[in-house]
């Protein structure tokens, strides 16, 4: 599966410069456009199509972005959203319980008040985007140094933001592109009662499990439907997309409208090396160690398997995906043509003096860098070095939603007392909603699970710094991490929403006060974690500028026609219908329901390639040829989960869900030889909805049928 | 289960030093007693019991060292011995193929034809104990410099191995004990044509899988019969223990003996701060990453499950096992009790003018530590910091079978030119037979299974170095970790093992000339690892030294009535049955059948608590109250698994296969308040051979039933 992405605007920090391509034919389908720079030369150009401003329009304010880490879209007029399963997977995984394990057996609401509210889910839909760019830039004064332009555009950003907020009651965000190149505001409806309509088993979601994840051909469910509300009603939605029953035909141009979570392709190389080298292999042992753990608590019994099942879910996933990004980066054929993508550039910025001081800008890059590499034990422990995956659970040093509360509550109260254009983003005021969503969620805490995962962090922590590090020994406070895993989640009181309610409307007096001892653990780690937290902020701004100087060069030698780095905010996408070849063979662009049988026959209808019941019971229900899965070459990333796939009449013809192992290098450099995203047809869904699933009022909906 | 560990010479450079005890009480069941320093003293005072010399003679010569790994019992006059499942299980992985799953299907001989050899398995039982402390020490001559007195004790060694090797034909090891204090000259009887008579399915060897493991209460099952033959008939023992079918009573005094593989009880408390710091967190980071790559594959497919079943048995128990004693050695209060411990005998020998210069031996092994600690990265990856674990797979880097035999070829071509006192000891004379039984081994050779461990090895060595190391890039030759695995696989005609024989008997230049790709990368990395070993093996060296003068004042101050740290030798444990008090409540010493299926139905009889269908049909024949496992409070440790427990009468009561999770803090320290080890009841073992497994032939032979 696509890995999906923290939403929110601490993502915005990690955008960088714009991209080109490589590695792709001629007249490639690539790029992650802007809605309001879309690729209408290249539409034109190779697929003689024009959209319209409204077409763009409808496609925009019909795409939803899910802030727990994906894409999704509007599929009727009353508030219905259709996104992936595993996008919805956290969703399901909060709203379970002993008696109810959604996960494993999916869900059905059969009329409206059957719809069950989700926890903490917040969905936004881009309503405009302005340039803002003279704006920010127009706050730094010449002779400021970096640090004190960094400030202005802050609290430029700040400011704005807050501006907008009040002034249109939307939430405002001020992405930053291009690395400084542009900045724009954009402004989203936010919704925050979005209830489950309907989810699939997670064993056709997710059929093939591990072994199949980022493979093709594929046959997989990947599908979970909500519908938002307003003021206790199904809110009413103006621009959805039409269902298309029928789903795409091979070759056929599609459109693909979704939140790329986050691309490197501009990358310096000495960035990129420090990537292969340290940050990947740092990353995947994180997930190793995550799996081992999560699979030997599920191993335990069939309450810990459904209590760790979306964690689990999630850091295999990662897993998968971060070990194939890191065997692109070993292999020296990308490797190369990355090493001379960047030589091409500064060879072009070296002829040209009006450049003399921007080839600088890579060692720049390089040393701060360096810096940061040096800072990264700290700053991974005790803070974040990259937001990566959905669930954050606090950093990797104190695991857990119990410190996640400790440290949103401590934070929260501590900015708070800051301008607003000071602030850490995610607490400036116009992203106060979101952080009280996320605060005062209603997600089930379990303490054996939390010890679990606290114990293995602290563990951790103390292996990563030595048991007499003052800092593991002030944490640990002279007991073992079992002993101190037990003894915070026990003594803390955070389980308790009013609690978190209540101390969040107070001061730092009454926190400390409070004497809560996972509050307490907090607040000593917070100094440290800010510390480093500052050093990585003064380097990454370093190489902010950097980036943005090297950006300027290549707009002024190549020209600005591209799109940028992805941002996790809305892209359109485009591409076509396509199978390719692998090992001499031809692998098709579609799979069908005949082939999921087939596959879950070679494996006994064992795990995990077995079918649930329902399905072997409706087997003869089913028309066997109906398209299942299919792909594309259209440019995604992960973020891009659920995304809707259109054809050129904006209709709805597939969902994307993934990509294939060759894609997985996509972060970097864009290629289609055998780079695929995959998507669930638009026939299958509709199929399964009706005959395996006997859900004839939803997919009437879908339809457009009126009884 | 306990930690298998490696055989041969290679162990002994880890041996260290005398023990003493703690955290037990006063007249604890402490200790891994010599055979010839047996705990008369402490048997006579606490159990008034005298074992004769021919009492002790008969049980030495009984046990049987499994070189794999564990240990094991003569149990009939026909050459049968019992082990346990997982230390016959490497055995059973390599003699089965796509149509033999013996791991899961487990095996039974019913008449001695069908009895199945092994592809490579070496067991040896100890026939005497010779000291050659003066001989040894006897070629260090005054104003030798450390450097010097090391090769002079190496050359020594060797000598004395090869002259009684020549002498009485039996394999003769020094062993190194109490660090310097002793040299042992220990002969074997070998036996190499070695076959499998029974094996109960894994399933039932390892019920409760994972989540069972190093737990109690247990239910399991975890035996395995062989037969070792000469001369191609079974080979007559007049040493074998007569089996007793009703299993040792609570409270009872029993005996354990086998070979313990290494226990750190008398490391400094700055060698134990790096295992915990440093080491184990290394060690776990690898089994991390092998179980995610081993249970991918798994997944995959059935075929796949199977070839990686063992490996990922193994890593899962090690993983389980170090997680264990990295735990305790955070825990602050073991902690400080080996602090106290140290700082006791510090003191002591500070009050004493004779040991001044003994003082500054903590010091010297501190920077000995340090040093070894720097050179780990290159030792680690190139060669094998310690030998942890059964299945030796090549080095870090570079792992795989494949590999390992051009190491194996290179070095024994390498070392074979040189006088036999220089080489490394794994490739002296008088381990020749040993070598040579590993080297050419019939064990399977999966190419997908190479190529998956070789890829993810190299991948991991990248990282680890970084992909622009020099080294890393002569490796990997241009290519990516798969695509130099491929070449190096698909190249390499080491598979065959003809093709090993004819090089074996050549030199170096004709392996040259043989541009086996394999072999040109095991002759690439020669040099860099035998640096990095020189550097391990020049500080081992100093750490010797000073843990030998410091060995040297504790006898002197303490009296030399005590047990050497566990060395893979032979040693006499010995303990009650008792259970013991957990959380406040009282775990009993028995298990019996009926609580199998009571935990089996618990878990809805499904994995890994399922039971194998004949144990489902067979219940009913079965006297539920028959007792299955025990817990007794033997000091025992990883390579005690499959040591017989026998009773005053020397008769076999049961098998230990585990110790519990207290118990994982033996390594550093013996403790009774908790810590037990875990048996298979020879009731059980008996019932079920009969009972379940129809097999009555061989539980006659057991029982000496004539017929």
């Amino acid at each position: 599966m696509l890995t999906d992405f923290l939403a929110g605007p601490e993502l915005q920090a990690f955008a960088i410069a714009c991209a080109t391509s490589f590695a792709a034919s001629a007249l490639a389908d690539e790029g992650m456009w802007l809605f309001n720079a879309p690729p209408l030369k290249q539409l034109k150009e190779k697929y003689q199509f024009e959209p319209t401003p409204q077409w763009l329009e409808h496609l925009q304010k019909a795409s939803v972005r899910f802030n727990s880490g994906g894409s999704g879209s509007f599929v009727s007029a009353n508030g219905l959203v259709i996104t992936n399963h595993h996008v919805g997977a956290d969703t399901l995984q909060k709203m379970g319980d002993a008696q109810h394990n959604y996960l494993r057996d999916g869900f059905y609401a059969k009329t409206q008040a059957d719809e069950l509210k989700s926890t903490d889910l917040e969905l936004n839909v881009l309503m405009s985007i302005e340039d803002v760019t003279a704006r920010v830039n127009g706050t730094v004064k010449p002779g400021m140094t970096s640090d004190q332009a960094s400030s202005a555009r802050n609290a430029a950003i700040a400011a704005i933001e807050k501006e907008s907020k009040e002034k249109t009651g939307l939430r405002s965000d001020v992405v930053t592109l291009y690395q400084g190149g542009a900045y724009h505001l954009y402004r989203y409806k936010r919704y925050d009662d979005v209830r489950l309509v309907f989810a699939p088993e997670q064993q056709m979601a997710f059929f093939g499990g591990d072994p199949d994840n980022f493979e093709y051909p594929r046959y997989d469910l990947d599908i979970c439907l909500f519908r938002v509300y307003e003021n206790g009603q199904p809110a009413k939605i103006d621009h959805f997309l039409k269902w298309n029953s029928h789903g795409p035909s091979d070759g056929e141009l599609t459109f693909v409208s979704g939140s790329p979570g986050k691309t490197d392709r501009q990358l310096s190389l000495a960035e990129l090396a420090d990537t292969r080298d340290r940050y990947l292999p740092y990353v995947l042992s994180m997930f190793y160690r995550r799996e081992v753990l999560e699979l030997a608590y599920s191993a335990r019994s069939f309450e810990n398997a459904r209590k760790a099942r979306d964690d689990l879910f999630g850091d295999q996933n990662n897993r998968k995906r971060y070990d194939g990004y890191l065997a692109g980066l070993l292999d020296p054929q990308i490797w190369s043509a990355l090493k001379a993508r960047e030589q091409k550039l500064r060879d072009a910025i070296a002829r040209d003096s009006k450049f003399k001081s921007t080839i600088s800008a890579y060692d720049r890059i390089k040393r701060a860098q360096a810096e940061i590499a040096k800072d990264a034990p700290l700053y991974n422990y005790l803070e974040q070095e990259r937001p990566i995956t959905i669930g954050y659970r606090g950093p990797r040093a104190l695991s857990g939603n119990l410190f996640k509360y400790a440290r949103l509550l401590t934070r929260a109260i501590e900015e708070r007392a800051k301008p607003n254009g000071e602030r850490i983003p995610q607490f400036r005021d116009s992203a106060r909603e979101s952080l009280e969503l996320e605060l005062f969620s209603t997600e089930p805490i379990y303490d054996d699970y939390e010890i679990l995962r606290l114990t293995d962090s602290l563990t951790d922590f103390a292996s990563q710094f030595g048991a007499d590090n003052p800092l593991v020994q002030k944490v640990l406070a002279g007991k073992s991490p079992h002993a101190r895993a037990v003894e915070l989640v026990a003594g803390t009181k955070l389980k308790d929403v009013a609690v978190r309610k209540d101390l969040y409307h107070k001061d730092a007096a009454a926190l400390q006060a409070a004497h809560d001892p996972m509050i307490d653990v907090a607040r000593l780690v917070d100094g440290p974690a800010r510390e480093a937290r500052k050093i990585y902020d003064a380097q990454d701004e370093i190489k902010k500028q950097a980036y943005s100087e090297i950006a300027k060069a290549r707009f002024a030698i190549g020209g600005a026609s591209s799109y940028p780095d992805a941002t996790f905010t809305l892209r359109l996408s485009y591409g076509r219908v396509r199978g390719y070849e692998q090992d001499g063979k031809q692998i098709p662009a579609f799979t069908d329901f005949g082939g999921l049988y087939q596959r879950s026959a070679e494996h006994d209808n064992k795990p995990p390639f077995d079918l649930p019941q329902r399905w072997i019971d409706k087997k003869t229900n089913l028309n066997l040829t109906t398209h299942f899965d299919f792909a594309s070459d259209a440019d995604i990333i992960g973020g891009n989960s659920g995304s809707p796939v259109v054809n050129k009449a904006n209709e709805f013809v597939g969902i994307i869900f993934d990509g294939n192992i060759q894609s997985l290098v996509l972060d970097c450099v864009y290629t289609d030889t055998q780079a695929r995203a995959i998507s669930v047809d638009s026939a299958a869904i509709i199929e399964a909805i009706r005959k395996v699933y006997d859900a004839s009022a939803l997919a009437d909906e879908l339809e457009g049928v009126t009884k």
